[in-house]
């Protein structure tokens, strides 16, 4: 699992603070989670591969997470994309990017999919054999989702050796990698736990942005290798936070400490702050493993 | 009269190739012409104050010439600005943005005006005691306008010499700059000429992208000061030019041969090019006076 922080910086765009977006790697799969202005050219920095990416997921219609949405989309068509795309976003954005691409004429040659959300109850919107992605609904002053990335269970991990001394027929290894039992050349049965190995446990990444203090998550994101959790201001503008709908580093890593995540990285910084350290000052005191997203930062886990 | 390019390039951004955008400085105003996406730190960059830019004109609704302007009319919300924004571009430009901000639920609190444009003649656009601006009806894919910035003449300049060699009252001073004669303490009148010196004479700016080779403009921007003329593509090209609606270098150059102007910048390269002096190479030898337009660049003039 492999993290790229394309931006994470709230509100007005500046030259080394981009607005929110993220890529994840995850079981082959590349997902791009929020796409604020200007995330094509830090794509690009961070030298990924535009045609990678088939599924792109957007929390809510503030500009700062969606407003390169359409100029990567233009983009992906300009550069000859023929494979579908999935836009998952609230209510409403399938109308603003078809009504951006009508007004300049410039409709995708390659298979645009939205898919609209307005459930306020967690949801899985998308899954294949190897993960699923759910919503965290949260709360902010518009509509808002969290993503939650959770790998499916791995096969076991073969023993070599044990199935070599046990001479177990070749035939049985799928079988044996799904959990049954295997048999030797004889007919004596061996429990699979002499087979094989546990295999790593699946990881679960959880991004949570734009949010208040919203404790209601804990359960679903519940010991998430790592969460990705807003901390726009620090308690010392703990108000404007709460008038805003935003949350302190303080409050991120109390949600990280009840959920007994892995790892907790913080982001969404307000441009008033110089000193990001004050982040990870603050967050520690709550919750002890904290790193700090960094525009251009990648996490592997 | 001075003109900075936030960007200069065509299609797909890339982080030294900004999409359309520039800020012309003339008369006291501050006019930024398109806002391709990343325009606002590109402005930020240029160190312009955002809080002089009033008047907003858009020539078409290509995502690499507007994609940026949702976005730059949201910080300015959060920036806490109060005076109006006077947005000038094509039907539809209106309802696009409305609708993203109304998703963001993100409502300016200043004055934001609309002009929407559908006249393919051109028309007066803006106009103040001090210059006024037209549009210049292109030849694109979509309907496009360039726009004709001119400065009003100036008064005469008085010859202060003059005016105290023939006695002249100071009451008269500002009829004698309006072109008015003399008269001395004796009743004598005196020529105007003989009392003021010319004044400089008006400039004149035409932004014409993006255009294939379009000639009728020819008339209306004559002896224009400084033209900035797209050039996507150079000869070699001439074909893809023709199918895409696009000028070339030599196009541009011609253009501005045939309209006489004092200067030519080119702009609006597709990214295939990788050395931009072929350009320069291409047009000067249709039209001397060629300048190579570059993200950050400023011209004055």
């Amino acid at each position: 699992m492999r993290l790229t922080i394309l931006g994470c910086f709230s509100a007005t765009p500046h030259s080394n603070k981009n607005p929110t977006a993220q890529l994840l790697e995850m079981r082959g799969h590349h997902f791009l989670i929020d796409c604020g202005e200007g995330t094509q050219v830090q794509i690009r920095k961070a030298k990924a591969k535009f045609s990678e990416i088939k599924h792109i997921f957007i929390s809510h219609l503030h500009g700062d997470h969606f407003f390169g949405l359409a100029g990567l989309i233009s983009s992906f068509r300009l550069l000859g994309r023929e494979s579908p795309l999935h836009v998952y976003g609230p209510k409403g954005i399938k109308e603003a990017i078809t009504l951006l691409l009508k007004l300049g004429n410039s409709w995708t040659n390659y298979p645009l999919h939205f898919h609209e959300l307005t459930s306020t109850e967690s949801e899985v919107v998308f899954e294949d054999d190897k993960l699923s992605v759910k919503t965290i609904p949260l709360d902010h002053r518009v509509y808002t989702n969290g993503f939650l990335f959770v790998e499916k269970e791995k096969p076991r991990k073969l023993n070599p050796k044990a199935v070599e001394a046990f001479g177990i027929d070749k035939s049985q290894y799928h079988n044996i990698k799904q959990g049954k039992d295997g048999t030797t050349t004889l007919g004596k049965p061996i429990p699979n736990t002499q087979l094989t190995f546990d295999p790593e446990p699946p990881k679960k990444y959880a991004y949570c942005s734009d949010t208040a203090y919203f404790p209601s998550i804990v359960p679903l994101i519940d010991r998430a290798t790592v969460l990705y959790h807003e901390s726009t201001f620090l308690e010392s503008h703990n108000e404007l936070a709460t008038k805003t709908k935003h949350a302190t580093a303080k409050q991120a890593a109390s949600i990280a400490q009840q959920a007994q995540v892995g790892t907790l990285i913080l982001g969404h910084y307000s441009s008033r702050y110089k000193n990001l350290e004050d982040f990870i000052t603050e967050a520690s005191k709550v919750f002890e493993n904290v790193q700090l997203g960094e525009d251009g930062k990648v996490f592997s886990f």
